[in-house]
C-alpha cells in the first residue's frame, strides 16, 4: 500500500500536531502560547489552517476557561454532535457535566409556541443551571443571539462563551455580537465553525488541565 | 442588533442553500445534478466551498446509496459524533439502523491486544452485520485501510463507503486506496473531512429519498 506509513495508534495524534506546528511555521504564523493548543486542536479536527487567522480570544480567555473547568463548571452545547464530541470523562474528573437540551420535548414545544428556534429555548433552559456554565455553540446563531439578549438585559450572565456556529444566515453577525459583550469568549469570526470545532475547543482546554 | 435578519427557523436552511447555490455559480462551479445535494449539504455543514472540488463519486454513487438506504441498509460510522449527527429517524423509516462500535469494551480490548486502532477493530465487527452496510468514515484512516484489506483479501465487501476522514497522517493515502476498489464510494480527496461531513453526506442521501 503506497504512502501508508505504519504508525502506532498512540503516535498518530502526536505526529499530527508536529505536522500542524511545522506548517504553521511555513505559513509564517506564530501563535500566542496561551492560545496555541486550542488553535492547533481546531486545525487537527478540521485540517483547515484558516482557523489560525479567525479564532478570536478575549483577554486571558484560555486561562479563564481552564479556571472554570478546574472548578467544576458545566458545558452546555447546542447540538448532540457537540455533546458526543466533548470528552465527558475528563470533564467529570473536575466535577463538570455536559448538556444539550435540543432534543428535549419541552424545548421543541416552547420553540413552536414562541415561533423561535429550539436553540434559543435551549439557552433559556441552560440559564437555569445553578452553577457556572460554559456555552459551546457550534451550530445555531440563534443560540448566540439569545445569549446576547439575556446578557444585555442583565437577566443572565454566562460564565464563558465558545461561539463557533457554522453557516450562511446570521452566523457572522451573531458572532460579532458576542465580541461586544463583557463575557469571556473564544469566537471564530466568519462563517466557519461547527459542532466538531466546538467540541475541539472544549477538549483542548480540558486536556490543558492535565498538563 | 446590526446585520441580524429576522427569519423564521424553517426558512434558515432554505435560505442557506440559496446562498450556497448562488456562490457556487459565482465561482463558476457547476455540479452534476445527481451529486448536487450531497455537495451542497457538505458545504452547508462546513461553510467550506473547497468540498465542491474534492468530493469524488464513483459512477452513479448517489443513486446506488439511495437504493441501499431505500432497501433498509444499515450505516456504520467510526465516531459517536458521526452517529449523533446521522438522522436516525429517517434512516429507520426505511428499515435501517446506525451503529458505532468505537466505545465498545470488546473493541478497545481487541485493539490493545492486536496493537491496532479501535477503528480497525470496529470495521471487523461491522463486517459481521448480516445485511448491506454503508460505511461512513469521518475520523480514522485506519478504518479505511482495514476495509481496503478486507476487500482485497475478498473476506468482506462493504455495500458502500463514505470515506471522509480528516487529518494529517495516512489520511490522504487511505482515501486513495478506496478509489482503487470496485466498491461504490463517496470520498473527499485530501486532508479534509470529519464526522460532521460523514453525517452530512448520509443525511443528504436520506433526505433525497423523501423527494
Amino acid at each position: 500500500m503506497n504512502n501508508i506509513e505504519f504508525i502506532l495508534p498512540e503516535e498518530i495524534e502526536k505526529r499530527s500536531f508536529e505536522i500542524i506546528s511545522k506548517e504553521l511555521g511555513e505559513r509564517g504564523i506564530s501563535l500566542k502560547p496561551e492560545q496555541e493548543m486550542v488553535i492547533k486542536r481546531v486545525i487537527h479536527t478540521s485540517a483547515d489552517f484558516e482557523y489560525a487567522q479567525t479564532l478570536t480570544f478575549s483577554e486571558g480567555a484560555v486561562e479563564k476557561a481552564k479556571e472554570l473547568l478546574r472548578n467544576g463548571a458545566d458545558i452546555v452545547t447546542d447540538t448532540n454532535m457537540g455533546l458526543a464530541g466533548i470528552n465527558k470523562t475528563v470533564l467529570a474528573r473536575y466535577g463538570g457535566a455536559a448538556h444539550c437540551f435540543m432534543a428535549d420535548k419541552e424545548v421543541a414545544e416552547l420553540a413552536r409556541q414562541h415561533r423561535t428556534t429550539r436553540a434559543a429555548v435551549s439557552m433559556e433552559m441552560a440559564a437555569k443551571i445553578e452553577k457556572p456554565v460554559i456555552f459551546a455553540v457550534g451550530n445555531a446563531p440563534t443560540a448566540l443571539i439569545q445569549l446576547y439578549e439575556m446578557i444585555t438585559a442583565k437577566s443572565f450572565r454566562p460564565a464563558f462563551i465558545i461561539g463557533v456556529p457554522v453557516g450562511f444566515v446570521n452566523v457572522e453577525a451573531a458572532k460579532e455580537l458576542i465580541l461586544t459583550t463583557e463575557v469571556p469568549y473564544i469566537v471564530n469570526r466568519g462563517r466557519k465553525g461547527g459542532s466538531n470545532v466546538a467540541a475541539a475547543v472544549c477538549n483542548a482546554i480540558l486536556y490543558e488541565l492535565g498538563r
